[in-house]
């Protein structure tokens, strides 16, 4: 149980950081730390379909700003940049190598649960979400990625780390720039945002949000 | 700062609750600082494209679970339950009023700025991802509410309350509900998920996760 104040101070204390301190680096521990808990998210049918690439090679990260106006000076100054990557049709497809895989080795689920389960998913592809094309099945894949960002957005900032995400990217540029120098498959993943670590250089404009009143209906 | 260990357990802690203690409800402040945590969640542009709906009225409850397979055990046994409705194109799109008046009264810009940032938003959904329909607008400001989904069942877990992510229901036939029995005006709105919270009745099955090292690639 952890104290309700610290962990709204938490949530205040993270905001998107324009500019890091190029003399602070976030360690190793820390880091793991923070990706750990990315990985410990839940996500629809339990699938993770996510893969973090963090790019600290100087050259990478020059070419990124290439397709990315959003992301330039946090490629200069992060400590950590990461990139959010999300499974493609050829792996999250209900009938995929990858699922069937997915539920025996990790998920350790049993055969007839596998067979079970596997049913459902195909339902809910065909039906429930009407998941039939590969922009549709990557754009529900990659909101379960924005689970593991949002989580290692808030376990940085109760550490006192801070973190800035990003969308401020061509997609398809950053996803070329992905296969030819970093090696991506990008028939199987696909871009969803970036994020970046480190820590601030200056303090943010106090946050704004509506209130809890105009945010939530009770029923 | 607080303690890593202490983070790391709440998100052990936390697991896809399948069925609620009836006997235990989750205090209005504890409820109320849940909703907290998400409404200080980050989100593209800062637009906050999300409304919760916590439904507690019974006969409300029960219409829900005629088109939502997923949800019907926590929908008798949580403590609460929560609708996460995603704005709309008539909301979102970048020539909206309500982008507008967001950035004016709730962002607190400077009309320069409000210009400025309304066309790199214009930008934004005609280029980079490619937002140019209803369901491509409404898929990408579905992935932000994922982001307080996220935060949610976080700061639940650090307060020891449990939660259950709920993607198991028909979009379409639950919206229908939302319009005729909820009064929501599914033009505006859309259903992302249903999240359930309260305190467990059974100790879960072991986590079962990809390990850091087959998630991540360091470049």
């Amino acid at each position: 149980m952890i104290n309700k104040t610290e962990i709204l101070d938490a949530y205040k204390y993270r905001h998107a950081c324009k500019l890091f301190d190029t003399n602070k680096k976030v360690s190793d521990s820390d880091m793991n730390f923070i990706l750990e808990t990315g990985i410990l998210s839940p996500s629809s049918f339990g699938f993770e379909p996510w893969h973090f690439v963090v790019v600290q090679n100087p050259e990478l990260r020059s070419k990124l700003k290439d397709s990315a106006w959003g992301a330039t000076a946090k490629l200069d100054t992060a400590s950590h940049f990461v990139l959010g990557l999300t499974m493609r049709e050829p792996l999250m497809k209900y009938d995929s190598q990858y699922i069937e895989d997915f539920m025996r080795d990790i998920q350790e689920l049993p055969e007839n649960v596998i067979e079970q389960k596997g049913s459902m998913y195909e339902t809910f592809q065909k039906s429930d979400f009407d998941l039939s094309d590969d922009r549709k099945l990557f754009d529900w894949a990659s909101k379960q990625c924005y689970i593991p960002l949002a989580n290692m957005m808030t376990s940085a900032a109760m550490i006192g780390i801070d973190s800035c995400p990003i969308e401020g990217f061509n997609q398809s540029k950053s996803e070329k720039i992905l296969k030819d120098d970093l090696g991506i498959d990008t028939n199987l993943y696909g871009l969803s945002y970036m994020v970046a670590f480190g820590y601030r250089v200056n303090e943010p404009r106090p946050k704004t949000r509506r209130t809890l009143e105009k945010v939530v209906t009770f029923k």
